[in-house]
């Protein structure tokens, strides 16, 4: 992983550490997380989040567990399947907590914790790789597309993104963010519209601070934004992550990500979903109709939170007591939307032929 | 003008009385508006906002100001321009300043001071009765839309709004919410999605409140959250109010509006926008092109306002100061996203030809 960007990493307890994603902007605070339900808080309160640190997480959380579990395995199996049921949407969590108990299944007690330590290890690793082949298969299409578009190498390139899908999501260089870093690489001028992804402002507090930490231009916007931007030919390209992908490419991601497909749709500009292919669930052919969208409490819509004029962290309500408000956390953008998927093996055209032969080794 | 819900009202000093606007739905407080400056401020600060109202704040504005003029045709006009300038989009707010000036050149010193305060209330008394109009006109048209849908008198109709086009933005029952009152007036079920509509969550504090007034089963969402719900067939109906409609039928209204236009015309839900006439721009035959958008302070993204545990108004800032933010006021909806303009006269088709005969006599 690379040393500067870590969403989280085992410290010399053989705990998990992670970043707590709620305070960030304001405040960069480290969690420990020592057993399977700690394991689980964080990932529902969403210290951490993102599809992919969500499934390193669970990962580490399942290793964690068979400690706990005495290295039973019959005992791990339960753990683990209270982990895997911690949030809804994100497929990474399920696949990754299934292959590490599949691996736990085939150890002795007497191996199983080096083993499931290894094997998320390397499910973090292979991410890593992951995020930087989508980074060159990314960056290589963009640069295409601007070039069609009559830009020069000069002219500045403008992608807008919806929720965090940078290094805070997926290690270590993100899915959405990967081909801009590589971009910014390159010497190309990049500018981000972030979105900033209400109600949690994904967007606002973690995608803008990734940015910065990078020096990467952007400017926040409403999600109301996106929309108008397009229309006025400000927008060259978008870039989402996501939660799950179906066999037939339909893709779960932050809720509101819909809507600037359609919008990219309207205005004839490219929407691309950024994934590595954990995030595929080849179980599911129609994913608008079958996908579980998560209902999260009203009070993310209810309050929020930023900073004081002393420099504290504080939370405000913003909607009225009397008022009810409902909180889904994803949607699904349908393939028609979609110009292509990027993950590791090259960018794939979202339909069902299309994904079932390139990732035929995989269904 | 309604009793009970008033956004502004002459005073026995014969100053204008307006809502603060900012402060609701958390504390309900009066400004009074004495003359041009302060009219001027109120319209750019948001005290008061939507469309009408702006309109209605100005006419009374060019009644005081003609004081401050001395009745003196020609400085009446100089400070008349000041407030026809205060706000680029809302076209209402130089309808009304046009109007009121042109009343103003055919009165003597003498009369002026009569003539238009008499006009200023009259502008606001024509737009109760249009609004009057809408409601019917409105709900009609739902009542047909959900019977052929097949609901049942018992059913809920289910209506999602953008931001806040009822009485506190235009007077006395609004524009978007005006069928909506009717309908639950008629004893049908009524439910409202009401988008928060960032960044300045008039949805969340202004429609909300006046929904919860009235008793309007209500629920506030997240702006991302609106394509979601069409998906799953929540929705029955989108309407919104309107800042400035072209010639041809395009809509600037709050922005956001245009991805609901078009997540509505994906899931074949109908969008209607509800406006009195003199929202109308005539003189702009390409909307999308020619409307002139507002760009507001940063700020308005960068800090919230809300109300903290001892339950008193305060902001926060949710968007890290390194960070760039833009604040774009209003959106455009192509005409060929809205399924029908409901005004005073009823429900006209969106597009040039249809526009043009049935307002032939106010072109």
């Amino acid at each position: 992983m690379n040393g500067q960007y870590k969403a989280l990493w085992l410290n010399k307890d053989e705990n998990l550490v992670v970043l707590d994603q709620r305070l960030l902007p304001f405040e960069k605070k480290e969690v420990i997380i020592t057993n399977t339900q700690e394991c689980i808080d964080a990932i529902k309160d969403m210290t951490v989040r993102g599809a992919g640190v969500i499934g390193n997480t669970a990962a580490f959380g399942v290793y964690l567990a068979s400690k706990e579990a005495g290295f039973d395995i019959e005992k791990l199996k339960i753990l683990s399947n209270k982990i895997r049921e911690s949030r809804p949407t994100a497929v990474n969590l399920m696949w990754a907590v299934d292959r590490m108990v599949a691996v736990a299944t085939t150890c002795s007690k007497e191996t199983m914790c080096a083993v499931l330590k290894q094997e998320a290890i390397n499910i973090t690793d292979e991410e890593v790789i992951a995020t930087q082949k989508i980074a060159t298969y990314g960056a290589d299409e963009f640069e295409k597309i601007v070039e069609k578009k009559g830009k020069s190498k000069e002219d500045t390139i403008n992608i807008l993104t919806h929720c965090n899908a940078g290094w805070l999501a997926i290690v270590d260089l993100g899915s959405a963010l990967a081909p801009i870093y590589e971009l910014q690489k390159r010497g190309r001028k990049v500018h981000v519209w972030v979105d900033e992804t209400r109600p949690r402002n994904q967007g606002a507090n973690l995608t803008a601070w990734e940015l910065s930490q990078d020096n990467v231009p952007h400017t926040v916007i409403a999600d109301n934004t996106g929309g108008y931007l397009m229309q006025q030919g400000m927008v060259d390209i978008c870039i989402t992550g996501a939660d799950r992908v179906s066999r037939n490419g339909d893709v779960a991601n932050k809720i509101g990500t819909y809507l600037k497909a359609l919008s990219a749709k309207d205005n004839d500009i490219p929407f691309f979903v950024a994934l590595p292919t954990s995030t595929f669930d080849f179980e599911i052919y129609d994913g608008v109709k079958d996908i579980p969208i998560e209902t999260r409490s009203e009070d993310e819509v209810k309050f929020i939170r930023g900073i004081n004029k002393k420099g504290e962290i504080q939370e405000l309500q913003i909607v009225q007591s009397v008022s009810n408000a409902i909180n889904y956390g994803f949607d699904i953008t349908p393939a028609r939307l979609v110009s292509g998927l990027i993950t590791q093996r090259g960018i794939t055209k979202a339909d069902l032929k299309s994904i079932e032969k390139e990732f035929s080794d995989l269904l």
